[in-house]
């Protein structure tokens, strides 16, 4: 689960680097697996000078098995991208498999891989046809990392499938950064990648997690907790000169492309959740996005998946099972914990050259600490 | 494109039976392919004892071409499907790449032959990555035949999409009934699958046409013109016993399967309409199917997409371009001709043996003829 | 609640007439309030030779006394109409008021009124201001009943809200027809009004009812278990030479005016149902719609709303609380109880003299006996 | 149209402070006027010590006289309100009439007075009925008022919202804070009220003008061009400790009630979109709300509507009227300028005590000086 052709070193996650967004507290990895089940594993995909990107799958053993499918909500801020299993998921409110990222143009042959793999996983591959197991609704959802990565040569394989889905069934830590389904992605004029965090939230019913992982791949200006960031190419493709602000610089080569992109966002969270609420805490997502500077372009495909492990609702009272004032912490975790793993997915990535020679800088983690008054000690700076 | 396993023979479209759905007059050919410029092709899989699937192209030269993406609107009346390309459809407005349907498992691998195919077509197979062609959004839909057909074996394959596209390409008539996509579906408890008609309809600015295209594949009542002709295991389906109407009888063998499903509706039109303009045309496409008697059971994903050849607008008023009442028009349309293309394809389909010997029967046109009070002679029966 | 302006007399439910729309059984009153709790009340405003209108209200104590929101899903087909409330309905899943039904342009005060009504029920019309009772969504539905009332006069008063909701409160049998809202409405060429229908259906859990009230105020042409009756000026409308049916005849003076309209549709169930549900089965209703003939045009707002009456769900099994079976089974109660109801709504209405000497003509039930071969006596006629 | 129960003074706008939201430049007098034919007007309310509230008008002449219905697009973040008009306006994507802004229970009085004052001014108060004018589609929204005004009291009448309307139409400059619609709303601890801001961006075609117009009523934490300025209360009710920011202090009397309210923006421009366009403009408002730190709360009711003043489209290409690269900018106009409008309607605001002794701070402009090192010279702040 290496980084690819690494330029730079020295990365950190923004809490180490001091940074806090928010102010709840994270579960004790600060990532989507604090939520009890989840896990997740990459298969990242580099070959030659052209391919750049990979496989990232999150995965609760009720999806592996199809013990039972999980209430899940989509939420679609700009639908430009081309995720598969949406309808199901909004007509029913309930996710049937792991949740798999990808890159853009591989998302059927992805789904297609998945369906393989829980097919064998569950009935042994055995054909069972009209009768059992009916069909399977496979959710996965892409980015397009064309800049560093040859979409076109669509290299995913079954075979990178059923790594990241072995490795996210064997759990451990994971890998931010230049990994997986963010190997080739860029965003805010930077590299980026795959990044995640977590909440915890006190309900009334007791404390749970809410974990997001996303895969960043969008447009703007890096705005680390209100600090404006601006990469040179960035202001350039948005046709803005480039008023002095010092950051940024030269994009070191090729032609700037920073249109298109998308960005997915998963969360998950042990609150008992029912669809519709976990739509209402999907959509909170975008808030978090915002807050990094995304310019939501029309061009960018991003979307926010939430679901719940806790098939089984407790049972509550009469009126409104999650009181306001509940789901109002889960909104402010589901804000919190994307920005943070934004930031994580651009601060964990390095420097790559992929695709026709083009490069995309990590983002200069000094020049943060430095603009944000952070010495290499115990500083922090809370946001929000 | 021949009926595969046919055991009965003597099909006949609705009109062909003396049957009028509605009141517009039909195109030339009375299907979807009157509307210039609209061809179809399928590639019929029949494979030994368990398959019977397929697959069915709607093309257009700037889908093919991709010299226009043409305006499109998608209706989900039930979205327990795993059509593909949807949020960008809704998104955008805007339909890029021909449309395919097939069998519900095999939707993902159909989508990414259809890039290939396109791939190939427009750019000569040549790579070119982040710069151009940048992405597209292919759209296909799917049913589920899974009690004729074996659909964990997942037998589509990419020479299968190639073949659909090339005959489609080709233009010349549309084969209905069990070709294609329909070659293994059943709607009504009867067999069906494709089916086609059309309507013209005199707008301010002059006469356009509308073609729809179905591939049938949900339970409910057969009702003909307003008569039912309940197959017998569509009442026991139901868990209604069956009253002695005489119809149906025995569904001679195997266990019944009538839930599920789905019913894939497309609709072309030449009327230079805006997406938001056939979204609500495509949304009436439901009203053709209830009058066929579908029970719109949950099981079924039922989807209608509607899109315009127009893709340079006409000129209009300032206000509204299409004004109320051509709108009207256009929807009676598609009611009419989503109602006509549904018996058509179920008048023009054969009974069929499949997977795991399982039997539908082919709806008994004379049974349909007698009950209709319609001689073997000129007589014609006018619904609605 | 009498019937205003009655021409002919002898009216009768589609029932008594010996047809029987669908398979399922009825409630014991066939009607709305099957469902406990649930009670209707009109208030009929006729005046002068020019207003023909009214307010029809459905209520349940939870939604008078503010007890609990009940679970509620709202499925817009058409949405040009001016219903109130219907954001939040949609957000939260949850209906705080009863519902109310009168003429399109009355809307808001009728609304305005609710909210008196409401604040002096339950606070005994004390101010509360910013701590308690915070806010109240009510929700009121309309349809344009201008060719027979004069929706500018603007005649419905918050006198008469409170009559409807006295008299809804006050329980008692449900008048149809030219009663409350339905007072000035027309449907499918003919004089229409409310009218309502209920079925009970065996869940896994036990027996539930559900039934529907309709508005009927939309084009199309009539038609009764499948068999058409075109009205003479509906075909005239939709600029269709009618071809010698026979039925409808002259309209009986002045300009014929059959855009427009709405059909507003509210089912209600003690069905433990969640509000994603109940948004699915509330689109199911216009199928029923469908069947009766309606040509859903785009100047028709047509709205159904569900609700169960169930705000304490019934625990159930850890993956779907309400088997799809079972949803189904709802799904064709509520398609069948809403064809009932709109038949019934213009069985039971009378032909009605009104704004600018308008006439719309009641169905002319004779004819229909005789065209659907029913004697005068037990007979009847099954459809679907 | 001053400012109510000022208790304290020295109001600016955001730019007037030396804070640049963005980078794109502001029309003359940045605001929503800036698009040509654009008015805004005001009723403020007050009265006693318990009513702080009014009414807001947007007008322009299309919409006063009826000679065109203007493209429109609406967006809703979160359904809990009682926005009037909404369903027509998805479905037809058109405006007809003023959009009118006031008080959460006075919004469908609001409504139906816009009908009285519309019928004068278009046919003089005469009766058309069910020839013409057919309906009117009045489109209102709300906030909640209810911690500084009573809302049960429902003060708003029929001669506000004339005066608002007249007021609007004779032009002028635009009032912000504590008027009209905002004269008892707060957000993000503070005191809010009316804001405006406008953006010019070079399209393809020349430049354009879009304009944002907010009534601001939210929770959060309020942070100004990325810095956060938390309000003690605001922490309160979020259930978390101040840190000791030393910001905010003590809320000056009574109970807090942060949850709740609304936000709702109006975007206008003279670019010639389409509603769906319009609705992905609208869409945008919101990442523009996140950067000011609203919290989105489940309980605020969050709505963007916007409308092209361009009702004839300018005829463009075949394929797509407005390139991506154009919607991008509009895109990024939205974000700005209602960052910016949310801002002045903050900074433009006056403390305020209203009902039951409630008292809502302004946002002390020193310390947002001080805070962000802006002497009270020339020196600018630019965020993103």
């Amino acid at each position: 689960m290496n980084s690819p052709v690494a330029i730079d070193g020295g990365r950190a996650r923004a809490r180490e680097l001091g940074l806090v967004p928010g102010r709840l507290p994270t579960g004790p990895a600060n990532a989507i697996s604090d939520v009890p089940g989840i896990r997740v594993g990459h298969a990242t995909v580099v070959a030659g000078a052209d391919i750049r990107t990979g496989v990232t799958a999150i995965v609760h053993d009720d999806l592996l098995i199809g013990a039972a499918a999980l209430p899940a909500g989509l939420s679609v801020f700009n639908g430009f991208g081309k995720m598969v299993g949406t309808t199901q998921v909004a007509e029913l409110g309930r996710l049937e498999t792991p949740v798999l990222l990808t890159a853009t143009l591989s998302v059927f042959l992805v789904a297609d891989a998945l369906l393989s793999y829980l097919h064998e996983l569950r009935w042994g591959g055995e054909r069972h046809g009209g009768d059992e197991p009916g069909t399977l609704n496979p959710v996965v959802a892409e980015t397009n990392d064309g800049y560093l990565s040859d979409i076109w040569a669509r290299p995913i394989t079954a075979d990178h499938v059923r790594m990241a889905l072995d490795n996210a069934a064997a759990g451990g830590l994971i890998a931010e950064g230049c990994v997986g389904a963010g190997t080739g992605t860029s965003a805010l004029g930077f590299k980026a990648g795959i990044g995640t965090a977590s909440r915890i939230v006190s309900l009334a019913t007791g404390p749970v997690t809410l974990g997001a992982l996303v895969q960043a791949n969008f447009g703007g200006e890096l705005t680390v907790l209100g600090t404006p960031f601006p990469a040179a190419e960035a202001l350039a493709a948005a046709g803005i000169a480039d008023a002095g602000h010092g950051f940024g610089g030269s994009s070191g080569g090729g032609a700037s492309r920073l249109s298109g992109g998308s960005c997915v966002i998963v969360l998950a969270t042990d609150a008992a959740l029912e669809s519709r609420q976990l739509e209402r805490v999907a959509s909170r997502a975008f808030a978090g996005m915002a807050r990094t500077g995304s310019d939501f372009s029309g061009r960018s495909g991003d979307y926010a998946l939430a679901f719940s492990t806790a098939a089984r609702r407790a049972t509550a009272g009469p009126d409104e099972p999650v009181p306001h004032s509940d789901l109002d912490l889960l909104f402010r975790a589901a804000i919190e914990a994307t920005e943070e793993a934004i930031l994580n997915s651009l601060f964990m990535a390095t420097t790559t050259r992929g695709f026709r020679g083009h490069v995309r800088r990590a983002v200069p983690l000094d020049d943060v600490r430095a603009r944000l008054g952070i010495a290499q000690s115990d500083d922090t700076v809370t946001g929000r």
